[in-house]
Formats: structure tokens, sequence, C-alpha cells
């Protein structure tokens, strides 16, 4: 087997490892990365493997050394740099906000008092005890839950019951989440407006193929609206009569109370609810729930058995504990605060930019901008348009993810921001 | 939307959840379970409500009421009672072999070291760690691996590369993994032999469709076989010039060391190779890995991906620390010495019995076992042939697991199937 080990030379592995964590974010501009030796011992290598892993990020200019200090990772020296060093573009947390102590202590809590069922796998569905929990916060019944890794997951799952032919016979906002998009081929869309899709459009496309609608209803992904509640009742009309399943992806529904007001609420028997934990907690915490309606409960059961048998158990007992102990709760609170208050510097910093607009009535970690000028650089920090959207109206917008920098980058990215649309000004 | 809630009553739900413990070995026969107040406290309910469901339990004969003491749950009265209560059905590992506490040291060992890491999404292929870590132990290249939510998944990622028709284009083994029946709807089979699939019948079954073979050729579910060598070198001929991809479920492997003979080793550019991580851990680790030909990585990090992202990043990293610690190899060692007691001790039952034949080919936490009388019971401690084959010839067989008891419910077991064969010997 030997000569299928290593094609790739270790150093270059070693180099894209630490070129990724330069990327994410994990080592900032200005900051010292760990010595060789420190690396030759975290990967168990030889000091001069290291030595010419760094000398390969020296020339591509990631890093710098600093004679008898050690090695720092460089300040992007142009302003359309790779995004990655400030980076507008995940929407996920940052994972410095999540309580890393107090999951520790409900875990060390989980093995103390549950140590006999951490790894016994839970019932295809779901802990039973998790369920209980998300159905009492998020005022959702627990006979139709069922506990998935994640909403992708929850859209596989949507997959699988339906079958193949998925691009023929599902619906789509315009513009929506991307891994809708590339997950099920789709080819048939609804233009938003900003309370919702288009009625005349919708009606338009309901031809007699259309079996599902993929909705992000809540705080629309990257538009940032709201369906009004006059759209929703005519979309839960149609969802009825035609009929049609609405996939309701729950995007960020926690920063708005939207509980009796979802789909979900108002048509259950026609609402697939898919919710995800990740968005809310931090990107690696794999977990979210879905709740179906009762004659399809089944089949989803039997795809999320045949996709993967059950989700990881130590992670949901984890969930359940850090959402009954108020934890989450409290989480959220401050999440919530910290996004009104970055949105606004954000806000204002576009302000200042003729060319750009923004639409006020945007909620979650996204901000949907629109861009009157050419935007055509090789690298952004942030979401190009295209990438919601086939139609050209998109083209010039971008969205700015603002949630997923951390407390001492976030001022420094405000920084950037300003200088690159300075830039794009002139 | 409480009109959808709680349409099962609740002391039902109780009930169930009491009876999925008491058959799923939580609580044993014999043994007393928690007090009224306490079940009251744990589903936060009334104390009557769990009267009432504990009066169900004792309906069905589940437990019974010692007064003063409390409830205990009822040995099985009949010997053809649900298989539950001595579970040869299950071949997991019993979840009392895993070393929970080393687990919890481990994990906060990964809390305090790497905290900043711990819920950061690593890439869709996994850990690069943990990559590491499986390559060196399982003697994989690392390059063509991905890490992935247990064997399941690993059957389903392969589904999603091939696309549909599968139960036209997959070869499987006669007797086989359910899993593997159901998920690709099996149809076409080659009769497994002592050393192997039937030749003559591999090449009639190898028609112009076939492009996959599901084999576990190491040790196999549920016959306990090995291929010979001469066996491995026809397959792996047959594929390269066929030419069809091997899926090599590694179901327990580890046991015996086969590394340099199986068929990644043999026909690497033809070989899908899965190996779950929850067989040889406890159920409840839902990880495994793939390695998968080169042309065909991309396919899988996309099949992955859009499957659930990426699996749980701190499981990932456990599993790293578990193997990497030596705590593997000296769980596997324990458990090998186990199955091994266990095993003899269970042929040495079963040769009292002159209906039933063992043949002493095989290996793993499984015995196959023929039965020359008629096995009409309407409930079985163990899984019958029937469902691992269509055939008939397998319809007097039926598969033994022996791991998963607990080593104080072990010999109980022993002395249930002695009072079992003995009644049908009758």
């Amino acid at each position: 087997m030997s000569s299928h080990r290593h094609k790739v030379p270790i150093y270059q592995l070693i180099a894209t490892l630490i070129e990724e964590r330069i990327l994410s974010g994990h080592y900032k501009p200005g900051q010292r990365i760990p010595a060789i030796r420190e690396v030759a011992a975290e990967f168990e290598c030889n000091k001069l493997t290291v030595q010419k892993a760094f000398d390969r990020l020296n020339q591509r200019g990631l890093i710098e050394k600093v004679v008898g200090s050690g090695s720092y990772v460089k300040y992007p020296s142009k302003i359309h740099e790779p995004g990655g060093f400030y980076d507008f573009r995940t929407d996920y947390l940052a994972e410095s906000f999540f309580p890393h102590k107090q999951a520790q202590r409900l875990i060390n809590a989980l093995f103390e008092n549950e140590e006999k069922q951490l790894f016994v796998p839970p019932p295809t569905g779901g802990d039973t005890g998790l369920i209980q929990v998300l159905s009492q916060y998020y005022e959702v019944p627990a006979e139709r839950m069922l506990i998935i890794s994640g909403a992708q997951q929850g859209l596989d799952l949507v997959a699988k019951v339906f079958g193949t032919q998925l691009s023929e016979s599902v619906l789509f906002e315009d513009p929506t989440y991307p891994g809708a998009i590339t997950l099920f081929k789709a080819r048939h869309f609804v233009p938003l407006e900003d309370d919702g899709p288009d009625k005349d459009q919708l009606d338009k496309q309901l031809n007699a193929r259309i079996r599902l609608f993929y909705a992000i209803p809540s705080i629309h992904n990257p538009l940032g609206i709201e369906y009004s509640p006059e759209k929703k009742n005519i979309i839960a009309d149609r969802a009825l009569n035609h009929p049609f399943y609405i996939i309701e992806d729950d995007y960020l529904g926690e920063l708005r109370n939207n509980n009796g007001n979802r789909f979900i609420d108002l048509c259950p028997e026609r609402a697939i609810y898919i919710k995800s934990l990740s968005q809310t907690t931090v990107a690696g915490i794999r977990l979210g729930f879905m709740v179906v309606p009762e004659d399809l409960l089944d089949k989803f059961i039997y795809a999320k058995f045949s996709s993967d048998i059950t989700s990881f158990v130590l992670l949901q007992k984890f969930v359940r504990e850090f959402i009954k102990g108020g934890y989450y709760s409290a989480h959220l609170d401050m999440i919530k605060e910290k996004a009104a208050r970055r949105k606004r510097q954000l806000i204002e910093l576009a302000d200042q930019f003729d060319f750009l607009t923004i639409s006020c009535q945007q909620d979650g970690f996204n901000l949907w901008v629109q861009c009157s000028t050419s935007l055509d650089l090789p690298h952004v920090p942030w979401c190009r348009g295209e990438e919601f959207s086939f139609s050209n109206k998109y083209r010039s917008c971008f969205r700015l993810s603002y949630m997923h920098l951390d407390d001492k980058v976030f001022d420094q990215g405000l920084q950037y921001l300003k200088e690159l649309w300075a830039r794009i000004g002139e």
C-alpha cells in the first residue's frame, strides 16, 4: 500500500493546513503562528519539513518572518485580497461566541448522570427528551418531529422521500439558499417581493408537476425579509388546494417570535418544517429537527434510518440540556444584541457610499446590499448575488454576513470594508 | 397549535418509553425500576399519570409490584417471549464494555487543549488529524479517505454517487447484511461458499449492467467466514476486467489482521472501502470512514456535503484521541478475549443439541447456526435466516449475536437459550 500513501508531499499538506487556518481566521493577521518546533510536534514530523512549508507560505505572501520572534500572519496587502481574512461570507456565528466552558460542564454532567445511556443509540426519530424540549421551546408537535444532523440533511431527506425528478417538481424562491439550488438542481423560481413571493408569478408557476415549494419565510436568506401574513395565507391556501407541500426552512426564526404564524401553524398538513440548530448555536453543532405531516412521518423516519441510522446521541443529549438549562435563551439574547449593534454599524458605514443601498426591513445575521456600480473584483469578502440566483437582476447585489467575525476583528473588518468601498467609489 | 400536540396520551408515551428500556435491557429482569415519583420528576408530570403508565405495564406483564418496595421488571414467563430480554439479535457491543470514564477524560482534555477548534466544522472530508490517525491504524491511504457518520452513510453515499437503478446494477452476496438489501432493493445475488462467492455463479451473474459488488470479505455478516486469498484474487481480477467496483464493507476486520490482503490493497482503483467504527467501539459512536478510488473522490465528497455537510467535529476529535492514545487497541484486546470466551461457551452449549450445527470457521461477534428442526416460534431472541437472504436454503438458519449482553446477564442468557433449545428439541 505504501505506494499509494503521501502522494502529496507532507510539507505541502502542512502548508495547505496552515493556509486554511489563516483563511478561516483561526490565525489572524498580525498574529504570531506556532513556532516550527511546535508545528513539527503537532504533525509528528521533521522540523525541516515544517521549514519547507513555512517557506512556501512566505512565498505566497501569507506569513512573514520577524527575526528572533517567529512568523506572523501578514495583513492583506491589497484590498481585494481573498475575503478569508475578514470573512463576511460565512453566515454561521463566530465560534468564540459559543459558551464552551458551559458546554464542557453540561457534557461532564451527562457523563455523571446518564453514563449508561450516553452511547446507546436513541430511536431513529431522536432522543425522546430532546424532542420534548424542542417541542416546548419551538411550540411544535413532538409526535411528528424528527431529529436530523442539520438542515442540509433535512433537505436531503426531502429529496429521498419525494424521489427523483425533483428539479421538475420543486418551486424555489428567487433568490434562495444556494445549497438548495445545488441539491435539487433548481429550475423553477418565483421572484420575491418585500413581503414574500410575487402572487401572480406564483400562480403562473404552479403547474401540475409542482409538488413542493421551498421557502424561507421568516428571516429570508439572503434577503432578510419576512413574508407578510397576507402572503402566508395566500400560499397556505394554494398549498391546500393545488396541492403541494411547503418546505418551510426556518432559517433564523428564533430572532423573531413568529410562533403561531408559521406555515407549520397555518397548514400543518402541508408544511415540512426544517430547523437548523447550527445557525443559532455554532457551526460545528451539526443538529436540527424537522416536523413533517403525519402521512409522511414513516417515510421520513425510514429515509433518516437509511441515511445514517440516527444522529449522534451525546450531541442530542447535550443540546437537550443546553436548552433545558436556559443556556440557549441566554446565548440567543447575547447574539441578538450583538447582531443589532453590528448591523447598525454596517448600515452607518454603507450610508456613506452613494452607490450602496440597503433595504431597511432586514433581519438576521446578513445584510443584502445593492450596488449601483461595477463590482468586477477578482476577490470579494462577501457572497455575490449570483450565488443565490440565476437572474441578472441580482448581479449587482451581495450578501454581507456580519456575525462570523470575532469581536476583536470586527472593527478591523469594518475598516477593511470602508477602504474597499472607497476604492470602488473612486 | 395545541390541537396538534399530545394526540397520544402522556401516560402511554411513558409506558412505551419504559417498555423500550426494558426491551433494550436498560432495565433488566429482576431489577427495580425507578419509583413513581422519580419517573414523574423525570418527565415533569403528574404522579397519577405515571401510575397509569405502570398499570399498563403491569397489565402487559412487563413489570410486577412488590408491596413496600416498588416495581420490578418481570422475568420472561414463557421461553418464547420477545427476544429483547436476552438480546442475541443485536451485533453491537454491550455499552457497558465501552470505557466511559476514559472517554470523559479525553473529551475534557479536548476542551482544555483545543477549545477554539471544537465546534469549528472540519473540511467535508473530515478532521485532518483523525484522517492521519486512521490512515496509520488501518494502513490505508489518507488522500482518498472520507470520514462518514457510520457505515450506513457509506452505503447511502454509494447510492448517491452511482445514482438510480442501483437494484439493477449491484450484485450482492447471498446471504448479506439486511441494511444493504433494503437500501439498494437488492435483486442480484451470488451464493457464498465457505471460502467466498461461488465462482461459476459469480461469472454467470456478471452481466453488462452490474457496476458494483457489495462484499463483506473479512469477517462476513452473518456467516462469519473469510474469503480465501484465491477467491479474492479472482474477484479482484473480475473487478478490473469486467469492470465493476467492489464495495468492501470491512465489518469487523480489526479482529483479524488482513492488512495488505484486502480489496483496498489488491485493487485500490476498484475498491470502495467502508469501515464502521460503531461495531468496534459502541453503537452510539456514529462514525466511520471510507477510502474510495481517486477518480470517484470528488463525487463522494460532494455526496457527503449534500447529505450533512460534515460529521460532528467533536466526535471526530474524540475518536482521533481514542485511537492515538492506545485506548482503542486496549479496548479491542479486551473485546477479542471476551468474544473468544463467549463463543466457546455458546459452541459448547449448541453441541449438546443434535439439531444445531455450527460451522467452526466463524469469527466475529456472531454465530451462524443451522437448525435441522422447525423453528416456528412466534418470538425468538436471535435474527432469523430470512432477514439475510431471500433463498429457502437459509430458512433453517439463524444468527446469534453474543456480544451485546452485559457480563452480568450473559450467563442468564445462556441458560435461557438452553431452556429454549431443550423445548424445541422435545
